[in-house]
């Protein structure tokens, strides 16, 4: 290892090369090591990390010099009745925003009072979309043309280069010389993106061979991967899930210390006419602070928070209480692959009940999806509530003194 | 322990209670256990953190039961003409996406040779918009000329609360009978949320008492945080980022085997014509990928990630190269408080010498924000060459063929 | 006619009554001078009309009082190479904005030039969109999935309203308790609003008793009609109607004394850039330009400007010039009905050669569309010439300063 | 005149200079009377106009060939409690939408019935953004940070241009390497788009001299002019104006056969909730139709309909009723001129009492705008209480059934 040092610091090894060199643990030493001489940091609490890392620096890291821990709380328990997660749940949650935790309990509470949140999956196909370079317009609509009425020879191309994905639809979408093609594939248990780029690869191939267009990105940005687009809200992009519960009067009293109408004109001004005024494409609370903490804690893809927080959360008042919704257009999530199998990770899926691939194959991926909407409607709930209640409060407060 | 583990199964004691009776690693341990119990899952490997916790547990979260560990790698050195940030860095990237980090020192490698990428914070101010309602749309419009009209006592109202932050504007937005006020304030090292909203608080009483608009909520969603929202993309959030470098034939060439056409067409149809027709936010390839990792390692809040994500990369023919740069409108960082007292977080922050505070106040979390905006430009490079690589061999292999 | 005069000032007459009293050019002419004796205002010259108004009265307005005249101008030839348009055509041009017909005639004088301007129909189909409250997210969920499984029967309950018309598609989107049924239709020579509207109140009526869903508005904003919204730029509304034309580095500079690497700078900063920046859904120079005074001249639905603004221009250098396209995702556009009838409307539509039903049906309809798309590209040609002209000269000058 | 018709068959004479050898009237039947022959349509239709067309062919309109005329009814009386506008009016609505004047007439009688309808200018700002192109990141820092330090100097050179314009802001946005310089003016009673670009180019001129940066276009796109942008729903373009009426519950049940609950959740479902699934712009039933149907009435660019429709329409419970409004960011009016000098469309404009410059200056404008305001407000009205009626009625006769 001393070697090993000395030869990079001489420039004669490359940072990167350690691991062929070296056993993970001493390669991830020597690294850190290195930088921390370097740039004179102390970087001792990145060593201290107490996951096995052999398949970790294989699949999901170079360059690696250890660990952050981020802690994790629990809230719950939570009932929950989905068509794939049914029964009483504790949500890990990893986070550092003081309160976020508590604030989530508080909603799974109201929802486990109330009977239960109902939550469905009511779309699920994981997209990606091509862009090629037709010669002119007439081109561009015949490359498009094409892949319509040639769907099963892609799909049977797609469905080569792998076992479990399905391939569901392809959209075309001309603009100018540009032809962008929305695959969307089931993907059952993974969250689907690197099965859905592989076999997409091989229908760009095709589109190629038989049409004549160049193929200019394999994503063109109409899948949409990680950055806000109306595309996802509408159409959604991996599973679709609305989660909903129905809450008393009394129970909003006791829960939250507000009542209906206050939390139905919370949401109207707050959620509703703000984000309109606002250009937003998420209409609600803070969808994206559950999201984050149940991704992070579960082993999935933290920018795929993105898209998670494109929800619209919904408040009705029911003559004897509200119904409160969230809708969650982009939920990209799965059980296998990523970085579900870090030990750490995967016991948090343990923890839910969805660990590895579901049976049938791509349950699991839904119950936890469905887990996921139900976090976010605690969190709205709770967040709301504490809105309402405030705005409650100083009512009364305005009274009394009046 | 043991007692405390019998009375949580009684329903005797609370499992947010724990930690007044125990101290922190043993409310932790027995809550895990319990959890552990109710579910019959095993959850050991949350349980072997190595961070210390008792401020954690004060601060950062609730219900605790352990840590999940992230995998760090660095990207760099990488050569940084910040205003802020100057020198060599190595950047911190906490992943469980494999290449992410390899395709980041990729771009890391070639900014360096380029000689260093040109960043700059154009804007700089966090924001909060309380929503309050009106009588009537004349009401409104009053009470949106009052506040304009009382930006210094608003100013000296907020200013009550903090000792460092200031406020710099107070935007109003009449909607029908809704008054939105955003609110800007400069909030030093700290990302600032709290300090925007706490001071946000006295010039919501003061509007009350003074207008007689009703406040209904602090954050009225044209803040906006945690939402996808084109004020934000306009207007900005935090740090406004913009980060560049120019490439020499030779070296994109060298650096990425493709030449400066192929980018440029790669970035136009890709995230200028997709992101368009998608109704998107965001323009870029994948800087989500790129906050998200710098964001984890360094302890900032990832539900910031969905703001992050809303950049927008441009590439330019330079006659001898390309001129690649990014805009990040809002990067809502800082050095102090959140997440970046926890042991491993604060090591990274290390690493980029900009852990706690800066002298002079502010300077630590603009050199941040400069170097997230160095890592998104390293991350878009990378994949820009590698799809226009791609797309150039295959480009290449159908002149052969031909 | 002074009896009615009388009456109306009593109150005993009402003004939208007068049609029933007495004959159309008489009623206008009460109508209006009781207008103008309320008012003190002369409106003579909006009595002055020559239009025929026996059917306007009863199909076209309610309280008529004359007619605004709006000039007409015309751009041409202009070659056109469509699938429906063929030939050279004067395009007809009602706008008051100095200089609009000269820029778009010479655009049109370029694309003449350059041998033509392909245009194609790429999707067609009109939309209507109700919305339905279900009682929670599982109800909702079954709602949809009714929908889907039972489209025949929905298309057989559309189609008894209409003898033309044919439903091509039910899009569902579930949001919270909200059901959005995206209904398309083939509408022929119609712009097919009516048709539609009356077609799916059928379909309302059917998921009502098979659901039990309740009906809350025929249109549920996701049609969406008259409003700008991402789903009809994505998904398109109408026609679909994509425009390009390849002019040489000569044509260029001749017409637009600029050169090819000026327009596509000029169309990259403002049009995609700009517009991205800006939280746009349009990414043109002037299109809705074009689609008003087009609309207006042959008796299409103003307020679908709208929609027609929500176009994409693209301009991409070939080496020996450029290929400039737009993209115009929704122009809803009919040949018959609406304003299409009025005899100065008429003889636009007769100028074009698409005046009444096509043969076969829709030929019409989409033929006028392609000619939209057609004076869409004349005049984003014209515009972004001149801007570069602009620049270019600009150029020039201060080379020869320095 | 048989020679000029001669010689345009020859191409000895170009169709545009028809003006230069003959009075208009003629020049216009000679043009029409080769297009008629040229395309072999009868035309006589659009000659057959009745307006002064001196004026017209100098400034509205190049290559007349004659008008269409678009009929003209009256929604009202309206009871208008504006700033600016106070009174009862006569709203004049060009349309050949049959029930649009209807629709409008029926909102018009409910908000006077109601005691008339409050409206305001919350603000005022014609808009022109050019982009600049910057060496590097760097410099477009330089250049941004120049135009806010040099705002005196702008304004003095943009003020050499106009006798009554007055630069009211600058915004900058950098981009990569693009600088856009959001320009406001008030522009008085002119709709000011002209008096804006002139100023504006003056400002450019300035900023290249001064700081090195090249102009690529006067108009950048964040204008935003004529296209759906989030950035005119949120900061306003031309005049931002909100409308509001409220309604007892007796008058809901008296003009609109429903009542105040059912008014609220239309509102709620089709514009905010289906608004927002949609990715819209705009949230509203159709302010476009209102907007489209008084600016072609008074003489105003019909293409601004774009930024008309981009409206939010608010419907809230009062206990005793609703309390509805209407909010356009972005209102481009003038009543001096672009088409408010033709014949008929004076007319119109003295209907309303606002033809020509007010006194004091502006004030014209903005009853104008003011206006417009309330027509949408009725039209929203109808629309959604013929929407909630229908609902209502439909759950009576379910009721009924059961």
């Amino acid at each position: 290892m001393e070697d090993a040092l000395a030869r990079l610091k001489k420039g004669t090894l490359k940072l990167y090369a350690l691991e062929k060199e070296l056993p993970p643990e001493d390669a991830v030493r020597v690294r850190r090591t290195f930088v921390e001489e370097e740039r004179d940091a102390d970087l001792a609490a990145l060593g201290a990390f107490t996951i096995g890392i052999d398949r970790v620096v294989r699949r999901n890291i170079e360059n690696m010099i250890g660990t952050v821990q981020i802690p994790v709380g629990v809230a719950g328990p939570v009932q929950v009745n989905g068509e794939y997660a049914r029964g009483e749940y504790y949500l890990p949650l990893a986070t550092t925003e003081g309160a976020l935790v508590a604030s989530a309990n508080r909603g799974a509470s109201a929802i486990t009072k109330a009977g239960g949140a109902d939550v469905r999956v009511v779309r699920d196909g994981m997209t990606r979309a091509p862009v090629f370079a037709a010669r002119d317009v007439v081109h561009a609509k015949e490359v498009a043309d094409w892949a319509t009425a040639h769907f099963a020879d892609l799909a049977a191309a797609a469905e080569t280069t792998t076992s479990r994905g399905t391939l569901l639809s392809v959209a075309p979408y001309v603009t100018g010389t540009s032809v962008f093609l929305r695959c969307a594939y089931d993907t059952k248990d993974a969250m689907g993106m690197n099965m859905a780029t592989i076999a997409t690869a091989e229908i760009a191939d095709l589109v190629e061979a038989e049409t004549g267009a160049r193929l200019i990105a394999l994503s063109g940005n109409m899948c949409v991967d990680k950055k806000p687009a109306a595309i996802n809200l509408i159409e959604g992009r991996g599973k679709t899930v609305v989660a909903g519960v129905r809450l008393s009067d009394d129970l909003i009293q006791r829960v939250f210390k507000t009542d209906a109408a206050t939390m139905v004109e919370v949401n109207y001004r707050k959620n509703l006419i703000g984000s309109a005024r606002a250009g937003a494409l998420g209409f609600n609370a803070h969808a994206a602070n559950l999201v984050a903490a149940m991704y992070l804690a579960c082993g999935q893809d933290p920018a795929h928070v993105v898209e998670g927080s494109s929800a619209i959360t919904t408040v009705e008042a029911t003559g004897d209480g509200v119904y409160v919704a969230v809708t969650l257009p982009a939920v990209q999530v799965g059980t296998v692959g990523g970085g579900t199998g870090i030990d750490t990770q995967a016991a948090c899926l343990r923890l839910l009940g969805v660990a590895g691939g579901g049976e049938p194959e791509g349950t699991n991926a839904r119950a936890f999806a469905e887990l996921v909407g139900v976090g976010v409607l605690a969190g709205e709930l709770s967040l709301l509530g504490a809105l309402a209640a405030h705005h409650l409060a100083r009512a009364h407060k305005e009274l009394g003194r009046g």
